[in-house]
C-alpha cells in the first residue's frame, strides 16, 4: 500500500474558515489572503470544508469557489483537503468528484449523518466514496454532529484494507483515540480536533491537529509543533496553556461552547487581525455581534496574539 | 391569517417512499404507479422526501424528477408536500424554491440537520424559508434524526406568527404533542408521524397522519380515519391494533428499528404487491434481502394485507 | 398462574408524594390525612415511593414511617404498592422484604440505575427480587432517571414467566407502550406514567394510570377513569383537555419540567389544599418559593380545581 | 485555606476492588490481602466504593466491613478515601458520617444520580455534605453514570469557595479536564480517571490518576508516576502504551467496554495473581465466567503482567 499523500500528512492543518462577503457569497479577496496567511503562518495543510468551514451549510457554488481559490494561492506548497460533509453516499460521491476536479489533494469524509446508521453502513459509505474517487480519505470522527461514533474495530478495518489512509478525531473520547493511536497499522494518520490537547496527542504519537481554534492564532499552533518536534515538551505544555486560554473566544456569555458562536468568533479573529473584510456566518448561525467582537479582542489582547 | 392549503390538510398523508432502479436513479413508471395507487387508496395527501422517502439522500435530479410525477399523477386531487430536509437555511431555500417551481401545494421543512443550533436559530431557519417561497410550511420534529427537538414554546410561536400552518411530529414525544394540541392556535394542523397512535392522536384531536406505514397498507390508514370521522371508535381502535402488529414489518431480525430497514420493508411491500419494480434503496442503507422479503411477506399476510 | 393482587389493579393509582416536616423527618398527620384524601377521593390504589414520592431520596427510617400509615389508614380499601427504586439487587431485596414486612401489597421495581447494566443482567434483576420477595412485582420503566429502557421482548420475557404481574411506563415511549399493550400476555397489567395520555390509553386498553399530577388533584383522574368505565370517550377526552392545563404547575418559570420543581408543585398543590402542613422536599431539591405557590396556586384556580 | 489532607493527594490511587466471598458477603481475609498489596506496589492512596469498587451496590455492612479493614491494614501509610456515591444528599451524609468513624481520611462524593438536578442543586449538595463532615471532600465527576456532568463554573465555584480539595474526573472529557487543570485555584488537587490517559494528564499538570485498570496492575501506574516525576518523559509514554494494551481486559468479546465486565475482570486479575479468593460480583453483574477468566490471563500475559 502505497500513501503518497500520507507522507506530506502531518502537523497543524486549520479546518480553515470560508470567508463570506455580506449577501452569503464567497468573498474571493478575503479567501485569498486568508488562505495565503496560513500558509504564511507554517501551517503544514488546509482542511476546507470541515465544521469551522460551515462545510455542510454551503452552496455548491461557494464550496467550487472556495476550493479553487485556496488550491491556486497555496499552489502545491501544503496539501489541500475538502471535507465531504454529505448526509449520503450518492451526494458524498458528486462532492467528492468535484473536489478531485477542482484540485484537492486529499477528502476528509463524515459519516452519513441524517440518518442513523450501522457500522456496516457507514463501512459501506466509505468504501463507496474511495471507490468513486481515487484520492486519499480520511476519515472525520464528530459524533457531537452526526451522532455516530466511528467505532475502533471500524475504523482499524477501514484502515488495514487501504480505505482510509488517516482520520481526523473530532470525538471529545480522548481515551478511545489512545487505543486508537496505539492500534493503528504502520503509517495511517493521526489527527486530533481538539484545540486544547494539540500537546498531548503530539506527545503520545500523533500526526498532527486539525484545531478550529488555529483560525484564530495559527502561529501558536505552528510554534507548539516546531517545539514538539525539537523535542522541547515543556515549552510545547507551557504553550498549550496559553491555547487553552485563548478557547475562551469560543465560549458564549452563558458557558456554552456552540457551533454558529465559535464560528463567528473564528470570523471575527480574522477580521480583526485585517485578513478577512466580513464577519458573515451561514444561517441558521446567529450573528457576529459588536460584543462578540469585543469578547474576542479582549481575549486575543489577553493572550497576547493581538495587540 | 388564511390558510388556503390548510383547509385541505387533514387525514392521511402518507410520507411516500422515493422508488428507484437498480442504477438508483428515479423510476418513472413505478412512481407513477406508486403514486396513483396511493390516492387511489383513499389517502388525503401525499408528503415526498420525508424520512421514508430517503429525502435528505437523493440527489437534487431524483427529487425533482419524483415530486414532477406526483404532481402530474396526483393532479390536483390531493394536496402533495414536499420535504425540505436540509443541513442548512440556504440550502433549504434552494429546495423549497424549486419545490414550488415543480408544482408542490406545501412544504414540510426539518431543523438543520449537522450543526446543534439555539431555539433562535431555528426559528429564523423557519421565517428565512417562509420569508423566501410563498408555500405554506408545516414543521417536521423528528430530533432522532436533527438532534433538536422544536420546543413546544417555539412551535407555538411560530404557528401564532403565521410562519407555520402546521406541523408533523415525529419526536415521539406523544406528552408533549398533546400539549401542543391543546394549545395550538386555530387552523393550526397537526399531524402525527406515529403510526402506533393514529387513533389516539386522532381522538385527542389531531388532523391527521403521516405515517411510514402507509408505504405498506394506506387502505389500513385511511380505513381507520374514516372509523374515525363517523364516530365509530371501536372500529378505529381495533384497527388501530391490526396496524400495530403490521408494525413488525419494521423490526429487523435483532429487535432493532433502524432507518435504513424499515424503508427496505416499505419498498418490499409495494413490490410485493407489485406496484413498484425495484426495492432498491440509497446507499449507505444496507439492500433488502430475499430474507427480508420474506418476513414482510409473512407478517403482511398474517395481518391480511396481503394474500 | 393466579395473580391474585392483580385482579385488584386498575384504575388510578397516584404516586403518592411523602410529606415531611421542617426538619425533613416523615410528618405522621400530614401522612394520614394525605392517604385518607386520596382513597377519600376514589382512588384505586397508592403507589409510594416512586419518583414523585422521592422515593430514592428517602431514609430507611422515613420509608418505613411513610409505608406503616398508609398501610394502617388505607385499611385494605385499596391496594398499597410500594416502589423499589434501589441502584442495586441486594440493596432492592433488602428493601422489598422490608415493605413486606410492613404490609405493602406489591412492589413496583426500576432497573437498577447508577451502572449502565444490561437486558440480561436487568432481568436477573428482577428474577431476584421476585425469588426473595412473594410479593406481585411491577416494573418501573422510567429510562430518563435509570437511563435504561426495558425493551419489549424484556418485558415480555418477564410477563410470561410470572416474574411480573405488570408495568408502569414511564418511559415517554407512548408508541413503544402501544406495541406492548398489543403483545401482552393476558391478565398482565399496564399503567400509564404520563398524565397527558390517560385517556389515550385507557382507550387503547391500558388498565390505569400512575399520573404524578394526580397529587395536584385527584378527583380529575378518578373522574376521568369513570368516564372511560361509563363509554363517555368524548367526557374524557374533554376532561384529559383540562388536566393538560393542570399540568402547567410542573412547568418551572424557564418553560423546563424539572423533577425538583414538579415534586415542590405537588407538595405546594397538596399544602394549599390544606392537606399538608409543610412543602419541603428532600435534597438537593430546590425549596419551594413563594413564587412557585403562587403559580401554582393560579393554575389550579384557573383549571377550578381550587377556589 | 488549609488543606492538611491535600498536600498527601497525588499520585496514584486505585479505586480499589471490593472482594466479596461466594455468599456477597465482605471477604476479610481477601481484603486484609488486597489492601496490603496495594500498599506495597507503591501506591499512593486507596480509594474504596468508586465505580470499580461497586460502591452503589454493595450493603451497609460489607462498606463499613471494607472500610474499617483497609484503613487498619494500611494503618496511615498512604490516605484512605472512601466513596459516597448516593442518590441523595440526607442519604450521601449519613454514608459520609459513617465513613470518617471508621477512619477515612478523605470523601469523594458524586453528584445524586437518580433524579436529573440542576447545577445549583449540584452546589447544595456537595455544600451539605461538607458542612455536615468534617473531612476533605473531592468530587466524583462521572456523567455516563451520574447523567450529569459537574460543569467548569461549578467545579470552580465549590473549588474557591473551600467546599472541595479536588476532584476526580472520570467524564471522559479530557479537554474539559484541561481547561479545568488551567483554571483550578492553587492546591486544589486534580486526578483523572482514565487509564489511558495518565501520562497526558500528568505531563499537563495534573496531581495523579485514580485508573480502573490499577485493580489489574498497580506496579505499572506506580512505575509509570515514577517515570513522571524523574522526568523521564518518554519512559511514562512508552509505559503507557504497554497499559493501553492491558486495557483489553475490560474489552468484552462483542467489543463493549460494560460496568460489570470491567469489575469482573479486575476481580480476576486479582485472583490470578493470588490476591483474592473469589471472583464474585455484586448483582447485578453478569458473573465471571471461565472464559472471561482466561482472557484476563492471556491479555496479562501477553503484557508481561503475570507469568
Amino acid at each position: 500500500m502505497i500513501y503518497p499523500l500520507a507522507e506530506r500528512l502531518f502537523g497543524i492543518i486549520p479546518p480553515v474558515i470560508t470567508p463570506l462577503d455580506e449577501a452569503g457569497r464567497f468573498d474571493r479577496a478575503s479567501g485569498e489572503r486568508l488562505y495565503r496567511y496560513h500558509v504564511d503562518a507554517g501551517v503544514h495543510g488546509l482542511f476546507l470544508f470541515g465544521s469551522s468551514g460551515e462545510g455542510p451549510l454551503l452552496a455548491q457554488r461557494t464550496r467550487e469557489e472556495a476550493l479553487e481559490t485556496s488550491v491556486r494561492v497555496v499552489a502545491g506548497r501544503v496539501p489541500v483537503l475538502a471535507g465531504v460533509l454529505a448526509a449520503g453516499t450518492e451526494l458524498a460521491i458528486a462532492e467528492a468528484r468535484r473536489a478531485k476536479e477542482l484540485g484537492a489533494d486529499g477528502l476528509v469524509v463524515c459519516p452519513p449523518f441524517y440518518f442513523r446508521v450501522t457500522q456496516d453502513e457507514l463501512k459501506q459509505h466509505f468504501r463507496a466514496v474511495r471507490r468513486a474517487v481515487d484520492l486519499p480519505l480520511l476519515a472525520y470522527d464528530i459524533p457531537a454532529t452526526t451522532k455516530l461514533k466511528i467505532e475502533l474495530d471500524t475504523m482499524l478495518e477501514l484502515a488495514c484494507e487501504g480505505t482510509l489512509v488517516g482520520a481526523k478525531d473530532s470525538s471529545g473520547d480522548a481515551a478511545g483515540f489512545r487505543r486508537l493511536l496505539v492500534r493503528r497499522p504502520q503509517g495511517f494518520r493521526l489527527f486530533t480536533g481538539s484545540e486544547l490537547l494539540v500537546d498531548a496527542v503530539l506527545l503520545s504519537g500523533a500526526d498532527g491537529a486539525v484545531p478550529g481554534l488555529a483560525n484564530v492564532a495559527p502561529e501558536l499552533f505552528v510554534e507548539l509543533y516546531q517545539h514538539f518536534t525539537a523535542g522541547r515538551a515543556a515549552e510545547a505544555i507551557a504553550l498549550q496553556r496559553r491555547i487553552v486560554r485563548l478557547f475562551d473566544v469560543f465560549v458564549a456569555p452563558d458557558g456554552t461552547v456552540r457551533s454558529g458562536y465559535a464560528v463567528g468568533s473564528m470570523k471575527a479573529a480574522m477580521k480583526l487581525r485585517g485578513v478577512i473584510d466580513c464577519v458573515r456566518t451561514c444561517a441558521p448561525f446567529e450573528p457576529v455581534t459588536a460584543e462578540q467582537l469585543g469578547r474576542v479582542r479582549a481575549i486575543m489582547q489577553e493572550t497576547g496574539v493581538l495587540r
